[in-house]
């Protein structure tokens, strides 16, 4: 109806993604499961039972701006490329103080202060992300960024993480865990 | 949980607000009905039998910087004064042309093209205003604003909402109803 699309990442004992790894970076983490599954619009049936069930929609930029969005779409990947068997799952939560900030001080600590958007990108094609927001629903977490990538892009995988933990945007976070996952079969 | 507080606007048989007016002014119109009660918060029992009920979250500030939130918050009122005895819902739907611009050009349309936020201030503080965001919810409406005055402040609130409807902003409204309210009792 909206042009929103609903995303819930459901943690049981089956799913197409086996759970590897688990990790609190900052604050509580999330209980521990062995599968996930992605579902995707409204008034699927979620797995049964589920252990945790995180939720957020795919909706339009915050704040990326033209030129941006223009060097994003010449380099960006789809998620689901066949050779992309290892992702992640990282939900963050930001704190009261980040978002009290008005827009253009919340932009210039985004980008002009910590290069969110340009390291990022300095990482594609080979990492593919898709970006779920949650604070409107009142979810846990504000954010839910899915990653998927081949094997060989692992390492690279690791250097952009911490980059982006190692900026001055990141201060504001005050939880975040970092799931990481394989493909079945 | 994430400082974002959900609020639903439920039209029914009664309610402390008596509805004047509902005037479709872009696309579908709403169904008749003759109160309005605000629902702040979750988990609380909506009146029932409902005509129909809207929701929104009041959450971050999505284009306003510094500069202006420092002067909305030397002039503006909060809502429900006791002379605030009229009052106004605008759903609003902005078309998916809208949402697939960059943040950047989304800001210049709102303000340095449309002057959104400065006209807004120009009737400050007679007319206060809450926003409300549905978008991220999947709801019918992208924005629920809602306004509350004296009625002496009637034909300020009418020259506001014409200003805006003149905007270049409001090339990208596909769907808006106008409901007037006065306090019962």
């Amino acid at each position: 109806m909206s042009g929103v699309l609903p995303v819930a990442f459901v943690a049981s004992h089956t799913g197409p993604w086996q759970i590897t790894q688990i990790s609190p970076v900052v604050g509580e983490s999330l209980p521990a499961a062995s599968h996930l599954t992605l579902v995707e619009g409204q008034g699927h049936v979620l797995p049964d039972p589920a252990v945790w069930c995180l939720r957020g929609v795919v909706s339009h930029l915050r704040y990326t701006g033209d030129a941006e969005v223009q060097a994003l779409r010449a380099r960006q990947q789809p998620l689901g490329r066949p050779e992309a068997r290892c992702a992640a799952l990282i939900p963050i939560r930001k704190n009261a103080a980040w978002w009290a900030l008005p827009q253009d001080v919340r932009r210039a600590i985004v980008e002009e202060q910590s290069h969110h958007i340009a390291i990022g990108l300095n990482y594609l094609p080979g990492i593919a992300r898709r970006l779920h927001h949650g604070r409107d629903l009142g979810e846990p977490f504000d954010f839910l960024t899915w990653f998927d990538y081949a094997p060989e892009q692992a390492s690279a995988f690791e250097a952009l993480v911490a980059k982006l933990r190692a900026t001055e945007e990141w201060r504001y976070v005050d939880r975040e865990v970092d799931i990481r996952l394989e493909r079945v079969g």
